[in-house]
C-alpha cells in the first residue's frame, strides 16, 4: 500500500489516499479531488481515468445531504411535446418530495456551453433521470462514481442493471393493427422506427403478430424504415403510396412519422381517411390537431415520468427497486385518421 | 413600540418582534415564522395577512445563500412546444450560472398536491419567472414578501413594475399580412385572440395598419376573436368560409387556431393553398409538420426565456435591470400554406 508524502486535504474514504490515486492517474490531487466531488475542469478522458482508480481502490462518494432536494432529467433534442409530459410526471412527483426538478437538454447545448455532464454534476441532483438515447455507458460510470442513482425512460440502448421505466410497445402496436384489421384493411403498410431501436422492434413484432393471427399475410414489401422523423415519414409514405399496388392503411413508427405521411397523402393527391387509413404511436399533443385528427397509440408519458421520478428518489434514498424493468400500458386512441378501406 | 413578553427565536429585522405581527395577525409566532421563511403549512389567506403586516412593519427576508442557486419558470398549462422552448433558453443561462433550473406547471397540478405557493417556495428560488397568465397581483405579493425576485414573460396582464420580456406582436402581424397583400390578397379575414389579451390586441393592430397602408379596406364581417384553441380554429375557420363571399386568405392569432382552420378547410372541401391561404403566429414545433407546412410569425421563444434568466438573475443579485420591459423581434417564416389568391 503506497502512502502520499504530503497529502493535503488527505480525504482517505477508500484503500488509498487521493494523492495517491492522484500519482496513479498522473494527475495532480486537486484533479483528483474535483472529480470525487463532481466538480467542472475536468477533461472526460482524464475524468474516466481517475473514476476508475477511484472505483478500484473503494472510494464511493456519498451525496451532501443539499444534493438530496433536486432531481435532474437528461433529454437529448427530444420532441417538445414528449419531453414536457415527461417532465410534468416528473416534476410533480418532486413536488411532493419537496425536491426542486430541473432538466438538461443535452441535444440542444449551445457550443460555447461547458461540458454538460460537468453542468450537470454541478447541479448536485440526488438522482438523474436520462431519457431515451441522452446517456452512454460510459456517462452512467461518471454518475455511478459520482454517486447519483440513474433511471433510464425508455432507453434506446442498453444500460446494463440501471432501473428503466418504458411502455407496453409490442401491445400497443397489436392492438392498432387489430384495429385496423377490424376494420377491413388488408393491405396494410408499416412505417418502422430505426430497425436497430429496440421499441421499433417491439411495435414491428406486434404488427406482425396482429396479422398473423388474424391468417393476413404481411406483404414485405410494404415495409420502409427510418428515423423517427416528418422527412422519413412523407418521403417512405410516399414510396409506399406510388406503388402500382398502394396500401389502404399505414401504420407509422411513431406520430412524426405519421404526420409526414399525412403530408405524403397531400401530395399524392389521397384524401385521410377515404383513400387511406393512419395510426401513429406516442400521442403527442399534435395528434389531436391535425386534419384530420390522428389515431395513435398512446404512450403515458406523464405517468412514466412520474414513475421514473419515484424510482430515482428511492433510489437516491439508498432503497433498491423491487423491479428493474418496468413497462407501462399504452392505450389504442381512435381519431379521424382510420376508416374502413374504400 | 411593542414588545413581546417571550419572544422565541426572536427575528427583529423590522420594527416590531415576530411575536408582536403574530399578535397583530391573531395568530401564532411560528405561523409568522413559517410565512417569513416561505415555508408551507400556511393558508392563503392568513399567509396574506401576515405578509401585509411584515410589509407594514419593514420586514424584509433576505434569500438564504442556498436558495441563490434555483431558478423557477411557473407556467399555466400552456403548449407544451411553446412551455419547452421557453425553458431550453432559461436553462441554458441557468447553467452558465451554475443554477439549478426547475419549472412548475400550475394549470397540471393533481387536486390532491399541496397549493402550488408552498410548493414553489419550499424550493427557495432566487427567482421566478412567470410565463403568459401564470401569476396573479396577489402571487406576485407573495413573491415579494419573500424576497424572491420575479419576472414576467409575455404577460397577459398587468404586473405592475415587474420586469417582462415580450416580442414584437404588433410588428410580426404587420410583416404577415404584408405577405399577404404582396400575394395578391385583398379579402383577408381573421381569427383573433381573446379579444382583452393585450398581445392578441398588438396583433390584431399591427394587421389593420399593414392593410390601411395598403389601402385596402378592412371588412369588420371578416373578424372572428376567440380562445388560443384548436377549436376555435376551426368553428370560426368554418363560420368565415361558409360565408357568401368567403376571405382568399386567413391570418390566425396563433398556430394552434391556425391548425384549428386546416381542419376546416379540409371540411369546407377547400386546399391549402391553392383555395385558402393561412398564416399563423408562434411557429410552435409541429407548424413544420401539418401538411402543407404553415406559414407564421415566429416568436423567439428561447431567446425570450434566456433573456427572462438573464433579468431573473440579475434581480436575485440585488441589480436593477435597465429596462423593464423588452421585446425580442419577431420573424416572418414562409412555407407551404400561402400563395397568391386563385
Amino acid at each position: 500500500m503506497l502512502d502520499s508524502p504530503r497529502p493535503r486535504r488527505r480525504r482517505r474514504v477508500g484503500d488509498l489516499p487521493v494523492a495517491a490515486i492522484a500519482e496513479l492517474a498522473g494527475v495532480s490531487p486537486p484533479t483528483v479531488s474535483k472529480v470525487l466531488n463532481g466538480r467542472a475542469g475536468v477533461g472526460d478522458e482524464t475524468r474516466r481515468r481517475v473514476e476508475a482508480l477511484l472505483r478500484d481502490h473503494g472510494y464511493r462518494r456519498s451525496a451532501p445531504a443539499q444534493a438530496a432536494r433536486h432531481l435532474e432529467a437528461v433529454f437529448s433534442g427530444m420532441l417538445s411535446s414528449i419531453a414536457m409530459e415527461i417532465m410534468r410526471g416528473a416534476e410533480a412527483v418532486a413536488g411532493t418530495h419537496d425536491m426542486t426538478f430541473g432538466f438538461l437538454d443535452v441535444g440542444r447545448r449551445p457550443k460555447t456551453s461547458p461540458l454538460w455532464m460537468d453542468t450537470l454534476l454541478r447541479r448536485r441532483p440526488a438522482a438523474v433521470i436520462a431519457v431515451s438515447s441522452a446517456i452512454t455507458p460510459e456517462h452512467r460510470e461518471t454518475l455511478e462514481a459520482g454517486g447519483v442513482a440513474l433511471v433510464a425512460l425508455d432507453p434506446t440502448r442498453d444500460l446494463g442493471s440501471t432501473p428503466a421505466i418504458g411502455s407496453t410497445n409490442w401491445s400497443g402496436a397489436l392492438d392498432a393493427t387489430r384495429h385496423l384489421l377490424d376494420l377491413g384493411h388488408r393491405r396494410i403498410a408499416v412505417v418502422a422506427g430505426p430497425a436497430k431501436d429496440l421499441s421499433s422492434r417491439a411495435r414491428l413484432d406486434g404488427l406482425r403478430a396482429a396479422m398473423d393471427a388474424a391468417g393476413v399475410p404481411f406483404d414485405r414489401r410494404l415495409l420502409r424504415s427510418g428515423a423517427f422523423r416528418f422527412e422519413q415519414g412523407r418521403d417512405l409514405g410516399l414510396e409506399l403510396l406510388r406503388l402500382p399496388d398502394p396500401p389502404t392503411a399505414i401504420v407509422c413508427g411513431d406520430d412524426l412519422q405519421a404526420l409526414g405521411v399525412y403530408e405524403a397523402a397531400r401530395i399524392a393527391g389521397r384524401r385521410i381517411p377515404d383513400d387511406l387509413s393512419v395510426v401513429g404511436f406516442d400521442d403527442i399533443e399534435q395528434a389531436a390537431w391535425c386534419a384530420p385528427s390522428l389515431t395513435t397509440v398512446r404512450q403515458p408519458f406523464a405517468e412514466m415520468g412520474a414513475a421514473a421520478a419515484k424510482v430515482a428518489i428511492a433510489l437516491a434514498a439508498g432503497e433498491t427497486p423491487r423491479r428493474t424493468r418496468v413497462e407501462l400500458a399504452t392505450t389504442l386512441v381512435v381519431r379521424g385518421s382510420t376508416a374502413p378501406p374504400a
